[in-house]
């Protein structure tokens, strides 16, 4: 089994890792690491609240006694070499501090903004874009780590890069126009959205939600041989938030620079769906992306959950005038393939690539 | 006083005409038109659920109690002739064969679609293609009517239309796309949302919503003379709805011939948003149009309401790089401006403009 | 295996049914009984829009491709002696006429209320009341009949009927207040509650549901020995409607003859929750009852699946000072124990108890 | 005009005083007093996110100019012998340590519940218990205070001790049960409920909420003479949390020494719905108590701004069968009656007392 450390594992986030890590085939807690003021108690003691004395757990599936028992570490103490591989959920601030310090000796796979953008840095989507990983080379040498960090894209990227990747492989997108509705669980619990402020309705900015998406997803379908050449995709967005829990839904319009039918579109999602299935990974659903011929599909409350929330779900899938491709309606599951489970899933596919190694 | 009857009046749009037009200083409610089923019945009677007893009065306004003294008729059998204007709140099929019965003799305003798409019938928003009204001498000719039908656009069309109107006179829109997140309230109630599908949810489709709103957008914009010449418009909407009970939301991005810096397009809209103010119309709000600064809005909650909800808020307008123009979101009520409040506006400028006699 | 066949299998309780019975041990899905409009097609076919072509299948898990098949049958010309149970999910009116008919040759485990107050009929909770299936002898022989009926308990009686039932065994219920806050699934989907009517609101008042629920609980609660004599128990209950998609919350305060603690009531809960168990059903939940102990919980929306939707949970048991007795929280899935899954349960129980033949 | 200062004035309760003194006919606001993080700004700038820069005016009307450009003060420094009346909107922590320190020279009235339990401090609800304000000359004498402190009570208890008070004063109340069905907005801003928490869902627990009510209502109720003597009612509370934006709804069941029917309790709510109208007080409600005939009301959104949100609403006013009294459900507004607006209520009561001075 390969030992695994979660950074930030009192979180939301990091509880989410240690959802998607129980009874994991090849991967084992051995660390939990949190702030200096959480470390040193038993994770079930430290996810007490300090007042009510209530559990703060709060995935759907229950805390496993086992991992419950785990006494946490303090992170900025522990010693990353003990583990072959970090999960990180960390806050983007902290994350640049520590996670670099731990990637010295370890490999990580992170949730966390702060390395997407830098010229060394993979950010990578299983079955979208494996072939990224080589640029872990580089990272190491230039930065002389044995270890490494892969951060995942921001949650509103993945389902949208899913979706577009057959699409540029087979016909060439050359512009994006994308309006998100986003859940409210993207918000996260610490600075989460108050019912007060969204029930009955909408808010219509997501402070620098859109650049990440543009940014991050030419980056995901671009090419990486040396350096990385993001993809020379026009991305236009809007995201939203709305009351729905969990699911992130986007209506997406595509300019193709080869001609492309709805049906041919729909095709090419299909075919590219089964792209990962090969590798056999543990967590990867059966078809990287679900198109929909229902038009009142997908929705975010009847497709989250598709394959376990690994599956982007695509419907009313139909040509498009304005820009002259395509146009359709995608439902991603923000907080499991968009967060920890995605990232567990990074996790799978490197070790089957032979980047990770039990010490 | 010119005398109206309301076609439609136990329904809720109809209700929503008998709320507008309560206290109104031009128009008094003369007699209220049902099916045969309800008529013959003191108004609040009528609106009496035939099981419970209960009212099914929907206002938030209160039923004024004069209003509800009315006996209703049966709107088969109504002599339009007796009034001077007639407010229609019929399903379109319904109003496919009574509104030609009744324009014979009287003018209607009429929030079906039946006759949106007539060669010789206006779309008309005051402020927006007032200019519209004269076709309705050759659609009186043609038809041999002495009275006439405006139909008011669908209400996700108006808050569109009234937005891209300024862009258009001054900087040529060429393309649009719009994806919509529409209250509950536009579905009405017989045929309403449940909560059982939208709670926790998104509806990705309305039936017939996206075509509606492309069309009646660039006949809206385009010219007449002699006959319409629809603005040389693409358009490509997405329409779905989400939990919010009144005020639809729609991120909107606009391509235009002329080149347009956000803070153009803001002169520009803050020009045209007392463009309605001068004709002095007991309906109309300061502002057509109100731009937020503010990158948090418009948020329909907080924004639907603006000027009694006659007012269209746009904010987070910024340029564009896929269509080369500007983009934003807006905010417009559906069922104020978008239905009987905003009939009851196109009857004010038509009064005003002279098309309507008192008998 | 038992040959069923399900009456009004369209409607949503028909389709739980259908949902319930997927894959069942003991009972095989034999025939689909609908209206004259429905028969004659195709499961799935049945199921489709008339005017959208759309699936109506509403049940989360999809529907089993072989039942899809099966031809639909007019309910009215169905000779029942085919089959060895029949469930129905009909409307209270139509179960009146149509349930005599059927229980003259085959027993029937109904969601109807048409037969609950009948002084033959049992209304029977699996675990609760298991004796008065004995009613069924006195049932066939006063109505002639070779099958039976056996109603289910109102979906906002069998939480609390299940709730009380340790507590009147081991310290006798005098009186009960309950207030209940109920799921929008409740009241179905033909006369369904509008998002427009509940988002941001309470609804006070659900016609009918109190009187059920007080006249339900004292039946099951009660004795049969050669005829039913309800629990003297006084119940007093508020019925509301919030805006949760399923599972109905109930805060309910006991007056007990004999005085009891929280303790105890708790520890009566827990031993009466394996109740149950030793019948080895195969839709039995491991516990019926579930006694939480943080405050917190139970929440509708973390405890109405637990166990499958047939656990009953129990939270905030506390003394009550105005009745002298305890007070709790409980959540109970409305359309899962509640409703057709509920049914099956019964019939598993009748089965076991040899009340059911294979022909 | 009496000269006023608001304690807390940049939280969402003081934000609600700045909002109910403008435009006060009596109140003028002449100091903001804030933390010393947030003074020596203008209010308008102070209410600004350190981070965004947007505006953190939360209440539905705008923020008045003129208030916007008073600057704020310290109210660990601020002299409070320089205005005549300080409302005070601080968290109960530090409302135990400022509101003593200023209530030596100024008359104090205050949303915090520090000293709502206090044997000589009254806690006023107009209408209710205008009598009790004696206490404060034992107030003073004891404390040697040239001011006073009047707490408001909790906002669940409001609307109950006002629909309870008729019934006491004519049949005399000996037990309540009461089931509360609270809005978020009840959470406030800083710790306040997340939409992730409470959207399809009820958190059935509120901490400490259940105590304050059921020994704040036996207080308002009680008699002072000398002392208070809490009037003698066994009340039996749950306190649960719903989605719902504002408006507490409230099922209650009562038990009365004399027997009244449910007739004789609505004609003694309602002859005690305009006990307060007399004193003319700006703020007071036409009617404190309105009782619906319609049994689907009170519902929240349609009722919560009965008389802008100073009139407790009660329906399905019915007999109670376990209690022996009378069972009803209310819903009274609590950031309006309930918080900010209710405090000026009574502050008005005072003045017009005479229990306020002009320096």
């Amino acid at each position: 089994m390969i030992k695994t450390a979660i950074l930030g594992a009192t979180g939301i986030v990091g509880q989410q890792f240690v959802a998607a890590l129980d009874g994991h085939p090849w991967f084992k807690i051995e660390n939990l690491l949190t702030s200096p003021r959480s470390a040193g108690k038993r994770y079930d003691e430290a996810l007490r609240n300090a007042n009510t004395g209530a559990s703060e757990w709060f995935c759907d599936s229950s805390l496993p006694h086992s991992t419950g028992e785990i006494v946490t570490q303090d992170s900025s103490e522990f010693d990353p070499s003990k583990v072959d591989l970090v999960f990180s959920a960390l806050e983007s601030e902290q994350a640049k501090s520590l996670e670099p310090a731990y990637a010295k000796h370890t490999p990580i796979v992170s949730t966390a903004s702060a390395f997407r953008y830098e010229p060394d840095t993979p950010i990578i989507i299983p079955g979208v874009n494996n072939g990224h990983a080589e640029a872990l080379t580089i990272q190491r040498e230039r930065r002389a780590w044995k270890g490494f960090i892969v951060p995942i894209p921001n949650c509103t990227t993945t389902g949208l890069a899913i979706s577009l990747k057959p699409l540029h492989v087979d016909y060439v997108v050359e512009a994006v126009v994308m309006t998100s509705m986003q859940a409210v669980s993207g918000a996260g619990r610490s600075a989460g959205v108050l019912a007060l402020d969204i029930t009955d309705n909408i808010i219509p900015f997501i402070p620098g939600e859109e650049a990440k998406v543009e940014r991050e997803t030419c980056k995901i379908l671009g090419d990486f041989r040396e350096t990385f050449s993001p993809a020379d995709i026009k991305i236009s967005c809007t995201c939203t938030r709305v009351d729905v829990r969990e699911g992130h839904t986007e209506a997406v319009y595509v300019q193709t620079k080869e001609r492309c039918t709805a049906n041919e579109a729909k095709e090419s999602m299909r075919r590219f769906s089964r792209s990962l299935a090969e590798l056999d990974l543990p967590s990867a659903p059966p078809e990287l992306l679900l198109v929909h011929e229902d038009s009142h599909r997908p929705q975010p409350r009847l497709d989250r959950d598709t394959n376990n929330g690994m599956t982007t779900t695509v419907g009313r899938l139909r040509e498009d005038q304005v820009l002259g491709g395509v146009k359709y309606v995608l439902v991603s599951h923000n907080t499991k393939m968009g967060a920890a489970k995605g990232a567990v899933l990074v996790a799978e596919l490197l070790h089957r690539k032979g980047w990770l190694q039990r010490r």
